[in-house]
């Protein structure tokens, strides 16, 4: 395909959105098409998808409805918005893909990793990002950054009981070592990058891990 | 386990809804503790997907997405109600199961078959009916009389445009083909019952196969 798919993933409070922007403002002003985008969400199906799974009301869903759920969101996401803009050769960022269900579902959740990847190849297709960027950071510091950024955001309390967000800090050690496990298995598309550094460091790091990769293609 | 699961599958206007009710009584009347449930739906959860299906403004969907959505909803309905039930003893009668998936998205959608048999195998713990009623009839017979129940219960115009009773002659074909196909592919569970007879005698036909199935359990 024309395009590139750049996907970025990581804990709470790693700083996934301002990455995002940056990357995509750079990348604009370099004359390329960019799309942003989210997961689970994407498209209006999608982000239906994504209130059953993170308001509180949603549902009380068990691991296993929760994987088909994020992959019939991940479908209608692929097909809508991500496969077509790749086609139109844009760059599409996504926050969060398949490696997010691996990471909390599987590594989190303890739901078997090999039902997800049969999951993945039986309906997306085929399709893998381009490059992943993990944001790395410990979970105790990506608590309290996640927590300060919520009350910063003013959010009822009924959003902070976000499922993905509220869950215990073992969980969310359990979702670091996941994210660096998938980076060992998948290290031709995956970076791991300090997100203790400053904002810029890593938005840096990012452009130019971009660059390079939009030179080879 | 100690129960006994059985499903009535068919196309609309099959009297599925009828049989249910006729054979849960008969089985109550001699002393079995029956549930009634149907599909897509019979938990919470499951019934906020049936809600994603059936609306029209519920979204307009892959077909790929939908077979995940409808085993989300599957795999919530048998953790959540059809396996302890069947644990307890009880007999439980679904208004479709997977044989609605096969036959709708799979035959009637042109979704590939053998996904839907992966994801069964991947997701549903091996569970599959003791018992299927396929309530045979011929696509056009059956669409007027479902055209006539809709009336009778004075649904509203959107209720009627119902996206799994309004598709066109040659889907319900396909539908038909397809659950007779079905049947002869799983004869060990699988009993096609002609839709045309009378309530009576259909009533009678399905009590005598469940009271055979019940004497060799």
């Amino acid at each position: 395909m024309a395009g590139l798919f750049i996907t970025f993933e990581g804990g709470e409070g790693a700083g996934k959105t301002t990455q995002i922007n940056r990357l995509a403002e750079r990348l604009t002003q370099d004359g390329h098409k960019v799309v942003t985008t989210r997961e689970p969400g994407g498209t209006p199906e999608s982000e239906k998808i994504r209130d059953f799974l993170v308001q509180r009301e949603g549902g009380n869903w068990t691991p296993c409805a929760e994987v088909l759920l994020l992959f019939a969101a991940r479908t209608m996401h692929v097909e809508k918005l991500i496969r077509p803009a790749l086609e139109a050769g844009k760059v599409v960022i996504s926050d969060r893909f398949t490696d997010s269900t691996r990471a909390y579902q599987g590594y989190g959740h303890g739901f078997d990793l090999k039902t997800i990847e049969s999951l993945e190849a039986l309906v997306l297709g085929g399709l893998v990002p381009d490059l992943t960027f993990i944001l790395d950071i410990d979970a105790k510091t990506g608590l309290e950054r996640s927590g300060r950024r919520l009350a910063a955001e003013a959010l009822s309390l009924k959003q902070k009981e976000d499922r993905f967000e509220n869950l215990d800090i073992t969980f969310h050690e359990r979702l670091r070592a996941g994210f660096l496990e998938i980076a060992k298995n998948a290290p031709e598309r995956c970076l791991v990058i300090d997100a203790m550094q400053s904002v810029e460091d890593i938005a840096q790091q990012v452009a130019e891990a971009v660059r390079a990769r939009l030179r080879q293609a």
